[in-house]
Protein backbone atom coordinates (compact mmCIF):
# COMPACT_ATOMS: atom_id res chain seq x y z
CA UNK A 1 0.00 0.00 0.00
CA UNK A 2 1.12 3.75 -0.74
CA UNK A 3 -0.97 7.24 -0.17
CA UNK A 4 -0.45 9.97 -2.91
CA UNK A 5 -0.94 12.97 -1.89
CA UNK A 6 0.58 16.55 -1.15
CA UNK A 7 2.27 18.13 1.74
CA UNK A 8 0.28 21.14 1.50
CA UNK A 9 -3.33 20.53 0.46
CA UNK A 10 -5.94 20.03 3.13
CA UNK A 11 -7.63 16.96 2.33
CA UNK A 12 -3.85 14.71 2.24
CA UNK A 13 -3.61 16.48 5.61
CA UNK A 14 -7.27 14.92 7.06
CA UNK A 15 -5.81 11.56 5.83
CA UNK A 16 -2.11 12.05 7.44
CA UNK A 17 -4.14 12.91 11.20
CA UNK A 18 -6.74 10.07 10.90
CA UNK A 19 -3.64 7.87 10.14
CA UNK A 20 -1.38 9.49 13.20
CA UNK A 21 -4.64 9.32 15.41
CA UNK A 22 -4.42 5.36 14.56
CA UNK A 23 -1.20 4.88 14.68
CA UNK A 24 -0.81 3.40 11.31
CA UNK A 25 2.25 3.89 9.19
CA UNK A 26 1.75 3.60 5.29
CA UNK A 27 4.12 5.34 2.61
CA UNK A 28 3.06 8.67 1.17
CA UNK A 29 4.54 9.34 -2.32
CA UNK A 30 3.94 13.82 -2.89
CA UNK A 31 2.27 14.54 -5.99
CA UNK A 32 3.20 17.89 -6.16
CA UNK A 33 0.04 19.97 -6.58
CA UNK A 34 2.31 23.43 -7.31
CA UNK A 35 3.72 22.02 -10.44
CA UNK A 36 0.61 20.55 -11.26
CA UNK A 37 1.96 16.68 -11.06
CA UNK A 38 -1.72 15.51 -10.54
CA UNK A 39 -2.71 16.47 -13.40
CA UNK A 40 -0.02 14.65 -15.73
CA UNK A 41 -1.15 11.33 -17.67
CA UNK A 42 0.70 9.28 -15.15
CA UNK A 43 -1.32 10.59 -12.28
CA UNK A 44 -4.79 11.42 -14.64
CA UNK A 45 -4.86 6.79 -15.10
CA UNK A 46 -4.40 6.54 -11.03
CA UNK A 47 -7.46 9.12 -10.76
CA UNK A 48 -8.85 10.73 -13.84
CA UNK A 49 -10.48 13.46 -11.33
CA UNK A 50 -6.81 14.57 -11.26
CA UNK A 51 -7.30 14.51 -6.66
CA UNK A 52 -5.48 13.77 -3.96
CA UNK A 53 -5.07 11.99 -2.01
CA UNK A 54 -5.27 8.51 -3.40
CA UNK A 55 -4.69 4.93 -1.47
CA UNK A 56 -2.84 2.49 -4.12
CA UNK A 57 -3.69 -1.02 -2.96
CA UNK A 58 -1.46 -4.30 -2.69
CA UNK A 59 -3.48 -5.38 -5.63
CA UNK A 60 -2.62 -2.11 -8.05
CA UNK A 61 -5.88 -1.02 -7.69
CA UNK A 62 -7.06 2.78 -6.23
CA UNK A 63 -9.55 4.29 -3.44
CA UNK A 64 -10.05 7.78 -3.95
CA UNK A 65 -11.64 10.68 -2.01
CA UNK A 66 -10.13 11.16 1.56
CA UNK A 67 -13.58 9.74 3.36
CA UNK A 68 -13.15 6.60 1.50
CA UNK A 69 -9.78 6.21 2.63
CA UNK A 70 -10.62 7.20 6.23
CA UNK A 71 -13.67 4.62 6.34
CA UNK A 72 -11.10 1.81 5.16
CA UNK A 73 -8.75 2.40 7.93
CA UNK A 74 -11.29 2.60 10.35
CA UNK A 75 -12.79 -0.82 9.13
CA UNK A 76 -9.41 -2.51 9.20
CA UNK A 77 -8.38 -0.97 12.45
CA UNK A 78 -11.69 -0.10 14.20
CA UNK A 79 -9.28 1.31 17.48
CA UNK A 80 -9.17 4.09 18.36
CA UNK A 81 -12.84 4.83 17.11
CA UNK A 82 -12.72 8.00 15.00
CA UNK A 83 -16.28 7.50 12.95
CA UNK A 84 -18.51 6.21 16.43
CA UNK A 85 -19.48 2.90 17.48
CA UNK A 86 -23.43 2.01 17.60
CA UNK A 87 -25.74 3.53 14.68
CA UNK A 88 -26.61 6.08 16.04
CA UNK A 89 -23.55 7.64 16.91
CA UNK A 90 -22.17 6.86 13.76
CA UNK A 91 -24.96 8.91 12.02
CA UNK A 92 -24.28 11.70 14.35
CA UNK A 93 -20.56 11.77 13.45
CA UNK A 94 -21.72 11.41 9.57
CA UNK A 95 -23.74 14.31 10.32
CA UNK A 96 -21.17 16.51 11.93
CA UNK A 97 -18.49 15.59 9.48
CA UNK A 98 -21.12 16.57 6.41
CA UNK A 99 -21.56 19.68 8.12
CA UNK A 100 -17.53 20.41 8.51
CA UNK A 101 -17.37 19.31 4.71
CA UNK A 102 -20.57 20.65 2.79
CA UNK A 103 -19.88 24.10 4.61
CA UNK A 104 -16.55 25.43 6.42
CA UNK A 105 -14.28 23.45 4.30
CA UNK A 106 -16.21 23.46 0.72
CA UNK A 107 -16.14 27.34 1.16
CA UNK A 108 -12.70 27.76 1.95
CA UNK A 109 -11.70 25.91 -0.87
CA UNK A 110 -13.90 27.35 -3.46
CA UNK A 111 -13.13 30.93 -1.67
CA UNK A 112 -9.05 29.76 -2.84
CA UNK A 113 -10.11 27.90 -6.12
CA UNK A 114 -11.95 30.96 -7.43
CA UNK A 115 -9.24 33.91 -5.90
CA UNK A 116 -6.26 32.47 -5.94
CA UNK A 117 -3.44 33.28 -8.82
CA UNK A 118 -2.32 29.39 -8.02
CA UNK A 119 -5.51 28.34 -10.30
CA UNK A 120 -5.64 31.38 -12.75
CA UNK A 121 -5.22 30.29 -16.25
CA UNK A 122 -6.00 26.61 -15.45
CA UNK A 123 -9.51 26.72 -13.87
CA UNK A 124 -12.49 29.02 -14.73
CA UNK A 125 -12.66 31.27 -11.65
CA UNK A 126 -15.36 33.68 -10.32
CA UNK A 127 -14.27 36.33 -8.06
CA UNK A 128 -18.08 36.71 -6.65
CA UNK A 129 -18.62 33.62 -5.97
CA UNK A 130 -14.60 33.45 -4.37
CA UNK A 131 -16.65 36.44 -2.07
CA UNK A 132 -19.61 34.79 -1.85
CA UNK A 133 -17.63 31.51 -0.44
CA UNK A 134 -15.27 34.02 2.16
CA UNK A 135 -18.19 35.50 3.42
CA UNK A 136 -19.73 31.73 4.31
CA UNK A 137 -17.04 30.19 5.48
CA UNK A 138 -16.84 33.43 7.91
CA UNK A 139 -20.23 32.87 9.11
CA UNK A 140 -19.80 29.03 9.80
CA UNK A 141 -17.02 29.58 12.06
CA UNK A 142 -19.80 31.70 13.80
CA UNK A 143 -22.31 28.94 13.70
CA UNK A 144 -19.46 26.40 14.71
CA UNK A 145 -18.66 28.45 17.96
CA UNK A 146 -22.29 28.15 19.12
CA UNK A 147 -21.95 24.42 18.53
CA UNK A 148 -19.36 24.09 20.62
CA UNK A 149 -20.65 26.27 23.37
CA UNK A 150 -22.69 22.78 24.21
CA UNK A 151 -19.65 20.21 23.37
CA UNK A 152 -15.94 19.79 23.58
CA UNK A 153 -15.65 18.29 20.21
CA UNK A 154 -17.50 18.90 17.12
CA UNK A 155 -19.73 15.70 17.24
CA UNK A 156 -19.95 15.59 21.08
CA UNK A 157 -18.07 14.11 23.62
CA UNK A 158 -15.10 12.42 21.69
CA UNK A 159 -12.71 13.64 19.20
CA UNK A 160 -13.54 12.46 16.21
CA UNK A 161 -13.08 12.64 11.66
CA UNK A 162 -15.28 15.94 12.48
CA UNK A 163 -12.55 17.56 14.18
CA UNK A 164 -10.16 16.16 11.69
CA UNK A 165 -12.35 17.94 9.16
CA UNK A 166 -12.73 21.00 10.89
CA UNK A 167 -9.04 21.10 11.76
CA UNK A 168 -7.81 21.32 8.46
CA UNK A 169 -10.70 23.50 6.94
CA UNK A 170 -9.68 26.09 9.40
CA UNK A 171 -5.66 26.13 9.15
CA UNK A 172 -6.47 25.87 5.49
CA UNK A 173 -8.48 29.24 5.20
CA UNK A 174 -5.34 31.44 6.57
CA UNK A 175 -4.29 31.37 2.93
CA UNK A 176 -7.10 32.71 1.43
CA UNK A 177 -6.34 35.29 4.54
CA UNK A 178 -9.61 33.86 6.71
CA UNK A 179 -9.19 33.55 10.14
CA UNK A 180 -11.31 32.74 13.38
CA UNK A 181 -13.61 35.35 14.26
CA UNK A 182 -12.10 37.14 17.69
CA UNK A 183 -15.30 36.73 19.40
CA UNK A 184 -15.74 32.88 18.52
CA UNK A 185 -14.01 31.89 21.91
CA UNK A 186 -15.16 28.40 22.07
CA UNK A 187 -14.16 28.26 18.19
CA UNK A 188 -10.32 29.39 19.36
CA UNK A 189 -10.46 27.43 22.40
CA UNK A 190 -11.33 24.14 20.84
CA UNK A 191 -8.37 24.90 17.59
CA UNK A 192 -5.91 25.22 20.35
CA UNK A 193 -6.80 21.61 21.86
CA UNK A 194 -6.84 19.97 18.95
CA UNK A 195 -3.87 21.66 17.17
CA UNK A 196 -2.54 20.15 20.53
CA UNK A 197 -3.21 16.70 19.60
CA UNK A 198 0.47 15.23 18.31
CA UNK A 199 -1.72 13.77 15.62
CA UNK A 200 -1.64 17.47 14.12
CA UNK A 201 1.89 17.84 13.03
CA UNK A 202 1.32 14.71 10.85
CA UNK B 1 -39.71 8.25 13.73
CA UNK B 2 -40.51 11.04 11.06
CA UNK B 3 -38.97 12.54 8.56
CA UNK B 4 -38.94 16.39 7.02
CA UNK B 5 -38.64 16.94 4.17
CA UNK B 6 -39.72 18.48 0.62
CA UNK B 7 -40.92 16.78 -2.96
CA UNK B 8 -39.67 18.50 -5.01
CA UNK B 9 -35.42 18.74 -4.08
CA UNK B 10 -33.29 15.73 -4.52
CA UNK B 11 -31.62 15.16 -1.54
CA UNK B 12 -35.01 14.17 0.30
CA UNK B 13 -35.40 12.01 -2.68
CA UNK B 14 -32.59 10.40 -2.39
CA UNK B 15 -33.48 9.30 1.74
CA UNK B 16 -37.53 8.34 -0.19
CA UNK B 17 -35.48 5.96 -2.81
CA UNK B 18 -33.09 4.80 0.04
CA UNK B 19 -36.07 4.04 1.91
CA UNK B 20 -38.04 2.22 -0.69
CA UNK B 21 -35.21 0.17 -1.83
CA UNK B 22 -35.12 -1.14 1.58
CA UNK B 23 -38.95 -1.30 2.23
CA UNK B 24 -38.99 1.09 5.16
CA UNK B 25 -42.04 3.20 5.98
CA UNK B 26 -41.40 6.35 8.01
CA UNK B 27 -43.98 9.26 7.74
CA UNK B 28 -42.90 11.87 5.89
CA UNK B 29 -43.85 15.83 6.65
CA UNK B 30 -43.75 18.31 3.93
CA UNK B 31 -41.64 21.19 5.01
CA UNK B 32 -42.48 23.88 1.97
CA UNK B 33 -39.09 24.75 0.44
CA UNK B 34 -41.30 26.69 -2.47
CA UNK B 35 -42.61 29.06 0.47
CA UNK B 36 -39.47 28.57 2.40
CA UNK B 37 -40.90 27.15 5.32
CA UNK B 38 -37.31 25.79 6.32
CA UNK B 39 -36.01 29.02 7.13
CA UNK B 40 -38.94 29.81 9.33
CA UNK B 41 -38.37 29.95 13.30
CA UNK B 42 -39.99 26.16 13.94
CA UNK B 43 -37.42 24.78 11.70
CA UNK B 44 -34.18 26.53 12.52
CA UNK B 45 -34.73 25.25 15.61
CA UNK B 46 -34.45 21.94 14.19
CA UNK B 47 -31.80 22.19 11.74
CA UNK B 48 -29.94 25.94 12.19
CA UNK B 49 -28.67 25.33 8.37
CA UNK B 50 -31.98 25.09 7.16
CA UNK B 51 -31.12 22.26 5.10
CA UNK B 52 -33.75 19.24 4.10
CA UNK B 53 -33.97 16.01 4.98
CA UNK B 54 -34.21 15.98 8.50
CA UNK B 55 -34.89 12.47 10.52
CA UNK B 56 -36.38 12.97 14.23
CA UNK B 57 -35.67 10.00 15.99
CA UNK B 58 -38.04 8.54 18.86
CA UNK B 59 -36.68 10.63 21.62
CA UNK B 60 -36.96 13.64 19.84
CA UNK B 61 -33.58 14.43 18.47
CA UNK B 62 -32.36 15.34 15.23
CA UNK B 63 -30.14 13.53 12.53
CA UNK B 64 -29.79 16.03 9.56
CA UNK B 65 -27.55 14.99 6.32
CA UNK B 66 -28.69 12.96 3.26
CA UNK B 67 -25.76 10.35 3.83
CA UNK B 68 -26.33 10.64 7.56
CA UNK B 69 -29.95 9.37 7.61
CA UNK B 70 -28.72 6.68 4.83
CA UNK B 71 -26.17 5.41 6.60
CA UNK B 72 -28.33 5.17 10.03
CA UNK B 73 -30.90 2.83 8.20
CA UNK B 74 -28.15 1.00 6.78
CA UNK B 75 -27.13 -0.16 9.83
CA UNK B 76 -30.22 -0.60 11.19
CA UNK B 77 -31.63 -3.02 8.08
CA UNK B 78 -28.60 -4.02 6.58
CA UNK B 79 -30.50 -5.85 3.52
CA UNK B 80 -30.74 -5.01 0.81
CA UNK B 81 -26.77 -3.63 1.22
CA UNK B 82 -26.26 -0.50 -0.30
CA UNK B 83 -23.33 0.56 1.12
CA UNK B 84 -21.29 -2.21 -0.09
CA UNK B 85 -20.49 -5.03 2.62
CA UNK B 86 -16.66 -5.67 3.03
CA UNK B 87 -14.54 -3.22 3.84
CA UNK B 88 -12.72 -2.98 0.53
CA UNK B 89 -16.71 -2.66 -0.89
CA UNK B 90 -17.67 -0.43 1.79
CA UNK B 91 -14.75 2.14 0.65
CA UNK B 92 -15.20 1.44 -2.96
CA UNK B 93 -19.13 2.36 -3.11
CA UNK B 94 -17.89 5.79 -0.37
CA UNK B 95 -15.59 6.78 -3.07
CA UNK B 96 -17.85 6.60 -6.31
CA UNK B 97 -20.76 7.80 -4.31
CA UNK B 98 -18.81 10.81 -3.22
CA UNK B 99 -18.03 11.18 -6.95
CA UNK B 100 -21.17 11.46 -7.69
CA UNK B 101 -21.82 14.23 -4.59
CA UNK B 102 -18.72 16.10 -5.00
CA UNK B 103 -18.99 16.27 -8.56
CA UNK B 104 -22.15 15.78 -10.49
CA UNK B 105 -24.80 16.75 -8.09
CA UNK B 106 -23.03 19.66 -6.16
CA UNK B 107 -22.30 21.02 -9.77
CA UNK B 108 -25.79 20.59 -10.83
CA UNK B 109 -27.00 22.50 -7.07
CA UNK B 110 -25.24 25.11 -7.40
CA UNK B 111 -26.12 26.03 -11.17
CA UNK B 112 -29.59 26.19 -9.62
CA UNK B 113 -28.78 28.10 -6.44
CA UNK B 114 -26.73 30.67 -8.64
CA UNK B 115 -29.09 30.51 -11.42
CA UNK B 116 -32.69 30.35 -10.66
CA UNK B 117 -34.94 33.15 -9.82
CA UNK B 118 -36.17 30.83 -6.78
CA UNK B 119 -33.05 32.17 -5.00
CA UNK B 120 -33.22 35.77 -6.04
CA UNK B 121 -32.89 37.71 -3.29
CA UNK B 122 -32.67 35.06 -0.52
CA UNK B 123 -29.21 34.17 -1.45
CA UNK B 124 -26.17 35.67 -3.40
CA UNK B 125 -26.08 34.46 -6.62
CA UNK B 126 -23.18 34.69 -9.41
CA UNK B 127 -23.87 34.12 -13.17
CA UNK B 128 -20.39 33.01 -13.96
CA UNK B 129 -20.28 30.62 -11.20
CA UNK B 130 -23.99 28.82 -12.55
CA UNK B 131 -22.27 29.06 -15.93
CA UNK B 132 -19.15 27.23 -14.22
CA UNK B 133 -20.99 24.52 -12.55
CA UNK B 134 -23.11 24.04 -15.64
CA UNK B 135 -20.08 23.20 -17.90
CA UNK B 136 -18.71 20.97 -15.33
CA UNK B 137 -21.94 19.34 -14.48
CA UNK B 138 -22.16 18.48 -18.82
CA UNK B 139 -18.52 17.15 -18.29
CA UNK B 140 -19.35 15.09 -15.21
CA UNK B 141 -22.13 13.20 -17.45
CA UNK B 142 -19.22 12.71 -20.25
CA UNK B 143 -16.85 11.03 -17.55
CA UNK B 144 -19.23 9.04 -16.02
CA UNK B 145 -20.22 7.84 -19.36
CA UNK B 146 -16.99 6.44 -19.96
CA UNK B 147 -16.70 4.64 -16.64
CA UNK B 148 -20.42 3.18 -17.11
CA UNK B 149 -18.37 1.60 -20.47
CA UNK B 150 -16.68 -1.13 -17.41
CA UNK B 151 -19.65 -1.57 -15.23
CA UNK B 152 -23.36 -2.19 -15.36
CA UNK B 153 -23.94 0.26 -12.05
CA UNK B 154 -22.24 3.75 -10.77
CA UNK B 155 -19.97 1.98 -8.46
CA UNK B 156 -19.47 -1.75 -10.56
CA UNK B 157 -22.26 -4.74 -9.99
CA UNK B 158 -24.61 -3.64 -8.19
CA UNK B 159 -27.10 -0.83 -7.96
CA UNK B 160 -25.84 0.80 -4.51
CA UNK B 161 -26.19 4.58 -2.81
CA UNK B 162 -24.14 5.57 -5.66
CA UNK B 163 -26.70 5.14 -8.19
CA UNK B 164 -29.56 7.24 -6.17
CA UNK B 165 -26.87 9.90 -5.74
CA UNK B 166 -26.41 9.70 -9.86
CA UNK B 167 -30.48 9.93 -10.23
CA UNK B 168 -31.34 12.31 -8.41
CA UNK B 169 -28.38 14.87 -9.48
CA UNK B 170 -29.54 14.04 -13.11
CA UNK B 171 -33.36 13.90 -12.90
CA UNK B 172 -33.08 17.56 -10.75
CA UNK B 173 -30.48 18.90 -13.66
CA UNK B 174 -33.53 19.17 -15.90
CA UNK B 175 -34.57 21.88 -13.76
CA UNK B 176 -31.96 24.29 -15.29
CA UNK B 177 -31.92 22.25 -18.60
CA UNK B 178 -29.01 20.19 -18.04
CA UNK B 179 -29.52 17.38 -19.79
CA UNK B 180 -27.73 13.85 -20.66
CA UNK B 181 -25.43 14.52 -23.64
CA UNK B 182 -26.77 12.96 -26.94
CA UNK B 183 -23.78 10.44 -27.88
CA UNK B 184 -23.93 9.42 -23.78
CA UNK B 185 -25.17 6.04 -24.47
CA UNK B 186 -23.64 4.07 -21.73
CA UNK B 187 -25.26 6.80 -19.02
CA UNK B 188 -28.67 7.20 -20.89
CA UNK B 189 -28.67 3.22 -20.68
CA UNK B 190 -28.14 3.16 -17.08
CA UNK B 191 -30.36 6.28 -16.42
CA UNK B 192 -33.47 4.13 -18.07
CA UNK B 193 -32.86 1.02 -16.03
CA UNK B 194 -32.34 2.93 -12.58
CA UNK B 195 -35.64 5.03 -13.61
CA UNK B 196 -37.18 1.61 -13.90
CA UNK B 197 -36.77 0.58 -10.46
CA UNK B 198 -40.34 0.80 -8.41
CA UNK B 199 -38.18 3.02 -5.64
CA UNK B 200 -37.21 5.54 -8.28
CA UNK B 201 -40.92 7.23 -8.25
CA UNK B 202 -40.69 7.00 -4.41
Amino acid sequence: MRIFQDSSAPNPRRVRIFLAEKQIEIPFEQIDLANQQQLGERFLAINPLGELPVLELDDGSYITETMAICRYFELLHPDPCLFGNSPREQAEVEMWNRRMEFHLLLNVAHCFQHSHPFFAGSKPQSSDYAEISRQRAGEDMVLINTWLTERPFIAGDKFTVADITALCAIDFARVVNIRIPDSSDNLADWHQRVSARPSSSA
